[in-house]
């Protein structure tokens, strides 16, 4: 059995300069001095060059090998051997050299994304796409996990799901989606958000989100929130644990949503059980399954009539010169209207799978080698048009728009709405079995909540798959009904539908 | 010429290393939750166990004896030789479990202490202590670098000085300090200075202070500052320099000069020449040449008539309640008000110095093993009386008030005030080669002498010994009579002596 401590202490060590570029990063988003970024970037390299070294060890090997050997170990354990295995493997089967040429080619690429994006022009983008579909390709033929190319990129971020079972998943909501929206779209008793562009002061937006942060469990004492320009959650322990926030002073929701979704990230990394702190297992089951978490609490909570049961009347006591008039019904309908729009991140609960399907089918006849980038534009446009019936009129607002890409991202984007699937199946089997769980929304308690996703999810990090997770505490597997339900039996009251 | 680049990169790494280490301190001390010091502390150890393997490695010695092979190094490889032997051999020299043994008896020694302090009881720290001193004196005895014991533990801080140097130094010092604190003292023309323990509002001070940091030329597009409960400077690269600093709201000089201070120590490390950054030479001469940068900024510019003439109208502005009717000279004065207190940190520009030759001489004596700790508050109390007229009424406000001892920083102390050594030694130089710079401060141009601190000291960072830099810049050792005309020559007229 000290074999496999032996094993732990290895990955433990490696957790922790994981935590170490956590905080590197961290500290780059929020309190880096500008000019700072070329020293940063030196302490990432070498953190990254002592972990790649650890990892490929040989030592390393020699621990799994004699962990493999032990009969009796208990769920935690054989997890940890698990997980250690499967970051191990895929490291060596990548020859550093890969490595490097992905890190050098996303930042050029990174570069030539920023400046197509201000000219509006895929071309500049594209010579640098291609070579980094290239690589990915080569990595993903060397990391050979799934079935396909595709799978093996997909597995990178959520173990075990692979394109078709998300194809499948996909495709059944992509229809229900464009059925529900078309409802909602007909309807002519149509929510009016223009009251959340007015200005709201950026200080009182700022000590409201830290209130809802205190009443929702967040704490402080292992814990912060601070601004920078995209909200993010990150963990520089399992007792310390920090969000973003931003706040736009003519949009109340960038920073209240911002904190609400974060918020759930964090209290996922605040809830793992002691005995996987530090180990490789202080983490989500996946990046489905973490995306769960911030939609729980930004959209299937944040976005309720219970939670503005509480919070309304103090928001009104905030911003009366804009909300003493507006009714808490009026309210809630404006923080869930649906309008099908461009950009991703600006979409609504409706929508926004939508923009998600539409990557996901474009990522998997890219490494199907399907189509080529010089097609790319026109086929994001062709499906930004079927799916959401606009048409981008320039590239900044088609495929230019995320980052992910030129990072060498692929099979990222499917999380985002498999995080939702999640979240819709988990809010379900929430409320069958504490049905007063909305009644304690309404009172500002929302303990009970955060109790059953840390029994049921929180405290387990990693050492379920999410596949297994999610049969175990609903005892089915990933059902995209859930999600649809939510969404009609929501939607069609605001719209009157 | 390889070898040498490869040392480099080595020392290099170990020089992140610390820069990471940095960081995770900077946080600690400034944003980190207050229930996170578990998992920083395993962070912090780890970096200090990667850095303690990569410094005592095979490597990193056939990377000094090939690079001690080679006949024609220039002036900054063999500074980067030099440095790279010193701290390697000193490394192989500790055994490993002693460095372990003195880590963790700091932690209890810390804990003791500051119950001990609380209870203004000494016994309690004293095992502690006792402990502390004899693994001092094996760790001492390991190195082996000085003469004696105490030698070897100065020299961590002050490379090339000894106890026998410094006793001279000291000595002379510390009669001509009784000297002019007796006439000061006699003096019935003494400065008032309660002016300074009005309520000043700390969001004023903070401004102030950052007014002040822009025009001493502290860049902010790399460097910042906070707070924290005791100001320090880091660096977490050559370029990204932080400070921090206090805000007391019935104490102005807490934030003034606690900004000042730091500021020169951190312009000392943003100076730098390009060619030394990333490596093992990007740091100060010595903790004493460090210490006169802060000690320059603080006092010799900070507390001076000049620097008033700037900055005395704009502070009436800003506190018009307490300044408006006090005369620029009677601020003058109460901000260079001399008293024998009991507590080091808050002594001024006169007594300071005797507080540290009290602190030399227990040290010495100690590691001498001319007294044992049983002693040492008596010796303590006698001292204090015999250098400052005082007899502390408890160990809180004597043997007990520094934190030094527990963490096992013997060697240390002397270092201040060889700081304000250097410091009046350098001022003169710079006046001398540049007469015209008083003159510039009372216009609020700070430049010029900022250029004859980078030009002459900043830009070699350790390429130099401190016992060569000062005979370089200056033409002659280290002679403490610059110091004492220096307070003559302020403190005389002050008092009307």
């Amino acid at each position: 059995m000290t074999k496999i401590r032996e094993l732990n202490e290895r990955f433990s060590d490696l957790k922790k300069l994981k935590y170490i570029n956590n905080l590197l990063e961290w500290d780059q988003h929020v309190y880096m001095p500008e000019k700072s970024n070329k020293g940063r970037a030196e302490l990432i390299e070498l953190v990254s060059r002592i972990t790649h070294k650890k990892l490929i060890s040989n030592k390393t090997q020699r621990l799994i090998e004699q962990a493999e050997r032990i009969n009796d170990l208990n769920i935690i354990d054989s997890a940890i051997l698990r997980e250690a295995k499967r970051e191990y493997e895929k490291a060596i089967k990548v020859p550093t050299e890969l490595i490097t040429e992905l890190a050098k080619t996303s930042i050029l690429a990174y570069k030539a994304w920023k400046e197509a994006r201000e000219k509006k022009d895929f071309l500049r983008f594209r010579p640098y796409l291609d070579k980094i579909i290239e690589l990915q390709k080569e990595y993903a033929d060397k990391i050979d996990i799934g079935l396909t190319r595709y799978d093996s990129l997909i597995d990178e971020f959520e173990p075990g799901a692979t394109s078709e079972w998300i194809s499948e998943i996909f495709n059944r909501l992509s229809i229900k989606l464009k059925t529900i929206l078309k409802k909602l779209m007909n309807s002519n008793d149509v929510p009016d958000q223009s009251i959340l562009n007015k200005y709201y002061n950026p200080k009182k937006q700022w000590d409201f989100s830290i209130k809802i942060l205190e009443k929702l469990n967040f704490d402080f004492s292992i814990g912060r929130q601070d601004k920078s320009v995209h909200p993010f959650t990150v963990s520089l322990s399992s007792t310390d644990i920090r969000i973003t926030t931003r706040i736009w002073e003519n949009f109340l929701p960038a920073c209240l949503f911002g904190t609400l979704h974060e918020c759930g990230h964090a209290l996922y990394d605040a809830g793992f059980m002691k005995e996987i702190h530090n180990t490789n297992l202080a983490g989500g089951s996946s990046l489905g399954f973490h995306e769960s978490q911030s939609r729980l609490w930004e959209n299937f909570i944040g976005r309720s009539k219970e939670f503005w049961d509480y919070w309304y009347p103090q928001l009104q006591k905030l911003f009366p010169e804009h909300l003493k008039k507006l009714s808490k019904n009026e309210f809630y309908r404006s923080i869930n209207s649906v309008k099908p729009s461009l950009i991703r991140v600006e979409a609504d609960e409706i929508t926004y799978s939508l923009h998600i399907i539409l990557r996901f089918e474009i990522e998997n006849l890219i490494f199907q080698d399907k189509i080529t980038t010089s097609e790319l534009p026109q086929i994001w446009n062709e499906k930004t048009e079927k799916l959401l019936n606009l048409i981008p009129p320039n590239d900044s607002d088609g495929i230019l728009q995320d980052i992910h890409w030129s990072g060498g991202a692929f099979g990222y984007f499917p999380t985002y709405t498999l995080g939702n699937l999640y979240a819709a199946q988990l809010y379900h089997n929430a409320l069958v079995k504490n049905p007063h769980l909305q009644n304690d929304f309404s009172k500002g308690n929302f303990s009970g909540f955060l109790n059953y996703l840390r029994d049921n999810i929180h405290q387990y990090g990693k050492i379920y798959h999410p596949i297994d997770l999610i049969k175990k505490i609903s005892g089915e597997n990933l059902n995209p009904d859930y999600f649809i339900h939510y969404l009609e039996n929501k939607f069609f009251p605001i719209y009157s539908v």
